[in-house]
């Protein structure tokens, strides 16, 4: 730690909250307002959400580094080739930024929600951070924006309460969402069929709410019974409130 | 929901943040300079964790409605005469507000943290919902902050996040240490010991870091192993990052 030479930029791992650019908080803005060079993760031929959010407190002056995902999020990540890609991808990515780092530049490396919750940024602060100074500034999360919109109060109490990756498998889904007092699944796209008849089985249908596009204009809240297809985005999530004490 | 008059004020629930005041959002900072009351949570005595946030934001023109428990945190719940206790502070503090809606001003309720993520606006929420209108705006929550003052990555690709109060027994802590990749305990406390033994049954001491007071200025993060004595805030935290999949 002692050796991260001084004369190098900072990273800035920036959280930017749930897609309501309002919901950037105070220190994120004046960190992309000041540094040279903001970088954000977003897939091929497309903005990225970050990017979207960012638009509002981006200076025209800096230098925008997108970094482009090789592939889509719903390919398995058990397929070698793909794991291999993603390497090579967040190899680059790294040597993009220390190369700013490394001329002194300060580089915010900007992403949805909370840098630390599943993010993308994860995986270039371990990369990164034995090199260089890295300062994180946690973000309102994507799931603290949907229960937010969906008015739903989360936890109370001693409830305790879960965060399921819709890629789990039946089985583990059903032991968790029975073990849990308030449950969020993310990651939902493809699964939400598993995920359904998981949270049938777990008999916890008629208190679960689906939201999708949370705090942005496409915002969409319906009871999951009331959801009739098995169609979904991939960031939209599933939330079963807790029912802990409350005098 | 029809029947709201609209010559009422609107309720506002505000989430500040975990500490640091530059960790407010822009859409926070905006409702708190422009409404006029501003209601907040206090402990008898003290000024409360929600108004040292507040300050940076507060202008001198606006009402300040501190609401004020009646008791510690770390009373015991099941303590008839507390939930009694509390039930009236709750219906005095609704009473309060309504009387500020019903005269046509807007209120902004703020808490630290996310207003429905274990806060005490739900129980204001819950009793205010149906009569006047609500805005909930999150916030970061308080494991946020410490997760990213302690540069813990928290939770990769399928790992299963629980958030677990310290105030549940042993043996539920053990049996939830043991089916969660990520763990964050709240509301330590005097529960420390009881907390130390679970995650030591449970076979994961050497990854818990102990965190007091995340982004405030007496900012405290140690290894649990290396915390020699059971002393602890009741917002204090503990952290077990998971080590789910990482290309």
């Amino acid at each position: 730690m002692n050796e991260i030479t001084s004369s190098n930029g900072r990273l800035y791992g920036v959280g930017l909250g749930p897609g309501d650019p309002e919901l950037v908080t105070i220190k994120a803005a004046k960190i992309i307002a000041a540094v040279p060079v903001v970088a954000y993760f977003a897939k091929q031929g497309a903005r990225g959400k970050a990017r979207a959010i960012l638009d509002r407190w981006l200076p025209g002056t800096c230098l925008q580094l997108p970094l482009l995902y090789p592939l889509t999020t719903e390919t398995h990540f058990c397929d070698p080739a793909y794991v291999r890609e993603l390497r090579g991808f967040y190899a680059d990515a790294e040597a993009a930024i220390a190369t700013h780092l490394l001329a002194g530049r300060d580089v915010a490396l900007v992403c949805e929600g909370d840098p630390l919750f599943y993010g993308s940024f994860m995986h270039l602060y371990v990369r990164l951070k034995d090199r260089f100074r890295v300062e994180i500034v946690p973000g309102v999360t994507g799931m603290s924006g949907c229960w937010s919109a969906a008015k739903a109060p989360m936890a109370w109490g001693d409830d305790v309460l879960s965060v399921l990756p819709g890629t789990l498998g039946h089985a583990a889904l059903v032991r968790h969402l029975g073990a849990a007092d308030a449950v969020v699944i993310i990651k939902i796209g493809a699964n939400l069929a598993k995920i359904r008849a998981a949270i049938v089985e777990a008999g916890r249908l008629s208190s679960a709410i689906y939201v999708e596009h949370g705090t942005s204009e496409a915002e969409n809240i319906v009871l999951l019974a009331a959801k009739t297809d098995d169609h979904a985005p991939y960031f939209s999530s599933i939330l079963i409130p807790g029912q802990g004490r409350r005098p």
